[in-house]
């Protein structure tokens, strides 16, 4: 396994990979890597000739009082997780590295950043959309895997890719959970005991919701009503948001009549935890 | 010569390129192809294995009341000029098969995009920014080329490719001017013969400034006020800026202590004219 920190070595790596006719995948994260992220590494590897993971916290997507200092970093954990699955190649830049002195040039996908996570954090999918064209330009991959997890993330870069005609197809794994149906993420470590079994109401509220909508709920007041009740019985947690939007812009829906985007964001003590769900309507 | 109007053939015909072996040059044009337009084919013709021309005029970087419906469109003549130099591809997409329905992702240079062209034309270089770089992803050029008559667009394209990480060189060519010094643009039939003499004033202006600066001038506000002079006493042009700034973060100078970039912009009847230089302070 190959750990480049530097461009130039990953662009001398990635020639001689393109000169052998290996198809390239690429798992980009920030580290911290947990069994959600695994499950992407684990799919690049199986379904590429040379498997990337880049490793960068990258701080352009963090907003002024979020968690860029204490975002976990624990490089030897990741190196050793990646090597076992058969990672070719880990891309850990510094920040210097990534954006020189001052980076000017920015990426920026209107509509689907605008609502969920992007009205909280205004900055948070340029600062995504803009580090992923730079590794998509880095590491030229053929595939780019992202997790479900980050449902608005991935719409953005879907979207990022095709506008900006961007030759590499995006795949996305299905959210992993912990058995009480919590989503994994990063960001749990900064639960303490008691934030952490409050933590479960994201999950059992987005439950809630697809039972609901199954069982012919069609208006999304009422399930988000439903689901603000489950968060305030059952945790302190304050809510960002709870949204019902169509599955590819990303806009809130005024009736659930196909297809939908259920997610949500809570801030429980330090940690602001995201989670979604798709729900389909009840056939007729 | 292949002529593309898809990005899939273009893809189809880049990826047998690259797999011989071969370099890769682009010219980025919005056809109306001149002898400015020209200096650039021959250039990338001699420089590289493969040699691409693109013609798509841009709707993204016109504004309202701007000239996109009266702006030349000479494909067949671009055709025959290209024939001529040898160029291996021309890609000619519409509008649709560069946008799709609805483009949502744009690509923004800050900082050098404010001054100048930037000021009177907020969109231009956010469209400038995008479809180069969509082009870039289509096409993967090894080598590009711009002309330096428009100096911001290509301070702002380097800086671009710079920033995310394109795997490109960025060539310039210098400007081509008519015998009496008039710069090479597209724009310049839009000129009746009066006005066309005129529009002689923006290279007299420059030449005036880099007289100026080489005699000693040091400040701005003066050069400035002798190029103006001239612009009012040769013609009927209305000055949209003339601007003093450094090389590369066209920002303006409050003094003439190093090389700097003299532009100007001047509306002529229903042309708007640019023109610029470089110019160096005297020695001491």
């Amino acid at each position: 396994m190959i750990i480049a920190e530097t461009i130039a070595q990953v662009r001398e790596v990635i020639a001689g990979v393109r000169a052998s006719g290996k198809t390239i995948g690429c798992v980009p994260t920030m580290g911290g890597l947990h069994e959600g992220h695994l499950s992407l590494l684990r799919r690049c590897r199986a379904e590429c000739d040379f498997a990337v993971v880049t490793i960068f916290v990258n701080p352009t997507q963090f907003g002024p009082g979020e968690d860029l200092e204490s975002y976990p970093r624990t490089f030897e954990a990741d190196r050793a997780a990646c090597e076992e699955i058969g990672v070719d190649l880990i891309f850990a830049p510094s920040v210097k590295e990534m954006y020189g002195e001052e980076n000017l040039s920015w990426v920026n996908v209107e509509k689907i950043s605008s609502h969920l996570c992007g009205a909280s954090r205004p900055h948070f999918f340029r600062g995504v959309c803009t580090v992923v064209a730079k590794l998509f330009n880095i590491v030229t991959p053929d595939i780019a895997y992202f997790g479900q997890k980050d449902a608005q993330q991935l719409a953005v870069i879907r979207r990022m890719a095709a506008d900006l005609n961007f030759f590499v197809e995006i795949r996305s794994c299905p959210t992993v959970r912990e058995a009480d149906g919590l989503a994994l993420s990063s960001r749990n470590q900064y639960l303490d005991a008691d934030q952490r079994r409050q933590a479960v109401c994201l999950s059992r509220a987005l439950e809630r919701a697809r039972q609901l909508v199954a069982s012919g709920e069609t208006n999304p007041g009422a399930v988000i009503a439903a689901m603000k009740e489950i968060i305030a019985r059952e945790s302190q947690g304050r809510i960002d948001y709870i949204s019902i939007v169509d599955n590819e812009l990303l806009q809130p829906v005024a009736r659930i009549d196909r297809p939908v985007l259920i997610a949500l964001a809570v801030h429980l003590g330090t940690a602001r935890l995201i989670d979604n769900i798709t729900a389909a309507p009840a056939k007729k």
